[in-house]
């Protein structure tokens, strides 16, 4: 299988990995660089629990679609923009995770208590305004408030994950989602204890090893394939 | 297909989703308008998850069956009086969702603090008494607390949405849940930061486009058909 | 079919429904008095979501197994007890339900604040010894706080509901839980407000009748049918 | 069946039964001593919900792997040192159950409620260093954190708990959720009332009798094995 056929097929993995967990309902998309190029694919206006390998579009980074029928997302310019400006992103997931959600809509921050909640060290960055990344502009806007970290959540509005491929990018909104969930809950019983940040460096060094993160994606992957079946 | 035969179809659709969804259990129903006509299609005092397409009454707005074998919900003065005093609803949802219910029985007003929440924006009217519906001064009373929002809460007792067409009554039922369980969970962790009325304004702009509407409800619709496979 | 035959069926479809609604796991019970007799029918020591027909038990009010091959459960005295002092019950369930036990274990009375609470009006009483009901003694003590209410808890170990027909005291198990989740959800939130005697007086007329619960019994029997298939 | 093998089969069905209830996700493994021996069984580095008979391995109380090709847990220290240090524990879990999780990241001590809670009798212990369990230094400590107890939290990063048997690892590993979830709920509506050591004592008594622990391990079994078909 060519690379870029092998980045086709991981994007429907991704996407169906993201509704199946309910971290996308009708909305989201995901993009993916293709390599050694000023260009990435990315879902169309489709529902990610539906999109087809041959429904992907391509991108360039002017935000042109260069190749592909269906409707480009009306948050396009999110992706370009941070595909743009963020040489180290290959692959993007724009996700609408519940708990996560609620943080970006309080004055409470989302830091990491627990191991998978380590890559959110110093915490999740909130990019405040509640419109729709329409724009250049306010994709640009996102990628700065983004930052060098794996995540930033949109006010009221899901969140935003990256990685250097695509497993990591849909790792990251897992456990976004789960840092989300048990700090929500430790919240609802007493003080919460967050990890440090040397605690989190360390835990991060112990769960980002590739072995371990292919681990987390086949077995994802083999949960979609089995419901599919 | 006729355009009644395609309010019955939707009808049919939009009961499978809010059963889906659990936005309605064992009770519950829906009910379009016959354009230009004083007639409109409603369930009958069967559960939506069973409810099929021949057995859909045709009530009059004097509150008559004009056809239709199965029982007339008890509530369906609730929807007559809807129907009749507010001429901009063309499909109303009776659901009983269980989030917003909890707001309907507290001091505590169900205001907007995410973007599918902006269509209620200045927050969700409650008629507080807990009454079943069954008489049309009950429905006009009802009709009367929902104004020109897209919902209403009753006390205790589920939630009544409306829309221009059957896809928007069933996304505001879908929002309406939504919008309270974010709510719910911003007020678990800290201070929420409820949408300005501008805001909100400027996110119907976005969210409420038909395309984005039709997005949605085929999303709901392929979720439900691949359920019934 | 005849009228025992009828109350076999009927105890299977209340122990489907129960295990389907997650109101019990691995334990729970299910009886119904065989009208005219000394005698009633149990479930045996099965899961409820395993048991047939033919593996009830026929056990008197002495608490003697007449009928049956299957281990009696380690509560039957609890069904025994209720049976002996409460002609007015003809079906109980014993049940495990999450948010009930919760009020249980804690100094929050269960108050209705919903519709379908309004059989709990003025509170459900709890059994206040954790321990298994095994003895007669045990047995009466819990029908002595059960009194003429259609439920009781038992501290920090299940609930049992009661009726004068299966469906019934089904439904009353069902909206126990549904009267514990909303006022657990109103407290996290505001300050709840209780339906008054009188307004919980009037829901009950409007929410028994016969034609109610079967609706509602139907819905769930439907339910369960399709998810056999 | 030969000891050894139904040992491979308990092991599979309680990696089905711990991912069917979401105790596992991608990560986690159960053990096994091989009785009369310095041996035990242990999953592999897969996901308990795919991992197979042929795929365990055996590990010996030096940590060597003497039968097995796959890939050794990076955890499989703490089951070494505590099966060395714990002549009474035949069979451990490692898990991730996410309401126990929460209590292990805050200042509030895990204490039992409800029936099936009395076997964490006094609190459940927390080893506090969020580290993967990697070495025989870690793994011992954790052995001391768990002393006689049936589970210890491991800080953000899950739970092991132990039994005589599998089926009552397997079970501890349920109950210590349920434990989790009905502190949690009582923490949300009022004041919690644990159990006294006296009554914890009693409910252990009457709920660890092997008859009732195969009824609850059958009641599992069956539902996956429903699953699978």
């Amino acid at each position: 299988m060519s690379p870029v056929d092998q980045l086709r097929k991981d994007i429907v993995s991704a996407s169906r990995i993201l509704a199946h967990l309910r971290l996308v309902e009708g909305f989201g998309h995901v993009s993916a660089r293709i390599p050694d190029s000023d260009r990435f694919l990315i879902t169309p206006r489709i529902s990610l629990a539906m999109v087809h390998d041959e429904q992907l579009l391509t991108v360039n980074l002017k935000g042109e679609v260069v190749d592909g029928n269906h409707p480009v997302p009306f948050e396009a310019w999110l992706h370009t923009a941070i595909m743009k400006t963020h040489p180290r992103v290959n692959a993007i997931t724009r996700i609408h995770a519940r708990v996560a959600n609620i943080f970006s809509v309080t004055d409470r921050r989302l830091e990491p208590v627990h191991n998978h909640g380590s890559f959110f060290a110093g915490g999740v960055p909130v990019y405040t305004r509640p419109d729709l990344i329409s724009t250049e502009q306010l994709g640009t806007e996102v990628g700065e408030a983004l930052g060098d970290r794996p995540a930033v959540l949109l006010r009221g509005n899901g969140q935003v994950t990256v990685g250097r491929t695509i497993p990591e990018a849909v790792m990251m909104a897992i456990y976004l989602e789960e840092a989300a969930e048990v700090l929500y809950g430790a919240l609802q019983i007493g003080k919460p204890i967050p990890l440090t940040i040397d605690e989190s460096k360390q835990r991060q060094l112990e769960a980002l090893p590739p072995v371990d993160l292919e681990r987390a994606w086949n077995f994802f992957k083999n949960r979609i394939a089995r419901e599919d079946s």
